[in-house]
């Protein structure tokens, strides 16, 4: 695998057309990079319609496992996307899913144990399986030692741990019960190892997978990462949806998990496939901090936004 | 520093005497060497009696950091303990407040953050400190990104964290702008290291230092472990009660909190200080595979329970 080791800053319309047609394949990390928040980034559907009347192939991929893809559907719609249909975006709930499913062959109708959002729990439910635990009510409860909840149902084949709001002490020690249970013997899925992200009023607030390395170093045992950055996360997305990896693009606003994953998953051949967009967590302060010797974390390209790739090549 | 490889089972009645012989002072470990839960280990009392007649000192150091000295002195006294004084006990709580005032040199009547239980706010208060967080019952709410304790109060000098089982992601939110505030400039206490703990009906229960390495990873920053096997607590605890190094005795039921702690703190000179009852966490067949390389865990000598070292006393 070769890496470029120089990034380089798209400037000028040359450059963002040659850009866009050396790839066939364009993958999306969504906040940061298509919205923040509620708000779409100025120009997204532009671009979105080039890559149409292009022929490009492109699709989505989040870490966020907290809404299911039926959920995105809605959002990209309210968005004023036209056409992005289901089998376009891939957030961690689904790959959490599909993993249990493919790699781990956990036979349909299986109960699989919930820390995280409802988002986790239907799409699971798509699959086949039945999500304990999750936003079960019940889990809402003051903390009881005693509590029912606490006995592990043996009925249960695998764990899947993200973030949620609706995290205390009862969800935190009845995953516990099952992370731990039979020498440590059921799955454990993680939906990322984001550590935080920014979230409403400019705060930096803690994303899944603070709670799964929690869940990790209170059980002392390892999980299976179905975020980005992980490979299991992309060779999964390039099988389903038929991208060809010398020829796709990650495009993405963090260093540690999409230009990783991107890079990792030596996307884009010799030339490299990884576009950074400074629109999210990432600032150009950041890339000149970087150590160099981390090569995996250097993005091929950057960019202000997919903005201002729209108002290049307009030039 | 030499520390014994072998490890010594007590047998005889010869050994026994020489152990207790061999040292002037005696640090105890409480859940699981002096009780378990509210029930006291049968002998303990029958030992304290005859370290008081020989003329030893003794003191108490526990990683919990949920209840004050204060607390553990009405504990103590309703488990029969007739001489024990708030000098002699040393919860994780206490040795926050103390590392804050000596080591950090915070000022009296600053405001220090709280994720953790009553027992922190105690201490810091018995310090001349104003706990914030904590307890606090607005902290019990449901999560709200605008909820007005997530506005950082700069008046806030340090954060101790500790375990609660009123965790919920308003107090480690909260937590997090307190951690990250001021480019990580606040002081990080984490009351221990401790994964988890033997809980009702023998359920194994997130602990301390799970939250502890929680904040941690979220907040990709150090803290100042103080408890055991933390050398800063050995430090000051040796300080505060004037035993001798080389003269004490740790007697715990964990290998890698009390037995490291008492080795890599050089206790006992060159036969080393360390006593591993089996009353607890730690069973034989936990110290027959033990790792060889890592001497820091090897007690120097083990034995079922004081209670047993009673009995071996008595033949």
């Amino acid at each position: 695998m070769t890496i470029q080791k120089t990034m380089h800053k798209v400037t000028t319309k040359e450059q963002a057309i040659e850009l866009l047609d050396s790839y066939d394949s364009f993958l999306f990390d969504c906040d940061g990079v298509i919205w923040l928040d509620n708000d779409l980034i100025p120009g997204v559907l532009e671009l979105i319609d080039h890559l149409k009347t292009t022929k490009k192939k492109y699709a989505f991929v989040t870490n966020n496992s907290s809404r299911s893809r039926e959920n995105y559907l809605s959002k990209f719609a309210k968005l004023g996307f036209s056409d992005v249909s289901k089998n376009m975006i891939f957030p961690t709930c689904y790959s959490a899913a599909l993993v249990l499913r493919e790699r781990f062959q956990i036979p349909e109708g299986s109960k699989v144990w919930v820390l995280g959002d409802g988002g986790i729990e239907e799409e699971l439910r798509e699959c086949g399986y039945i999500p304990v635990g999750g936003t079960d009510s019940r889990l809402d409860d003051e903390w009881d030692p005693d509590h029912e909840l606490l006995d592990v149902d043996p009925e249960v084949k695998a764990v899947v741990v993200g973030s949620t709001k609706k995290l205390n002490y009862l969800r935190i020690a009845t995953t516990v019960q099952y992370l731990l249970h039979d020498h440590k013997a059921l799955p454990f899925i993680g939906t990322n190892i984001d550590r935080t992200y920014p979230g409403p009023k400019g705060r930096i607030l803690p994303a899944g997978g603070s709670v799964v390395l929690f869940m990790k170093y209170t059980c002392d045992r390892d999980f299976v990462d179905v975020g980005k950055p992980s490979r299991v996360l992309l060779d999964a997305i390039l099988e389903l949806t038929n991208f060809e990896r010398d020829l796709t693009l990650m495009v993405g606003d963090t260093l540690y998990t999409d230009i990783k994953f991107g890079n990792d998953g030596e996307l884009g051949g010799d030339a490299g496939g990884t576009l950074l967009v400074l629109s999210g967590g990432t600032k150009a302060r950041d890339l000149e901090s970087l150590d160099d010797s981390d090569v995996s974390l250097q993005p091929s390209y950057y960019i202000e936004s997919l903005g201002h790739l729209v108002e290049l090549m307009r030039l």
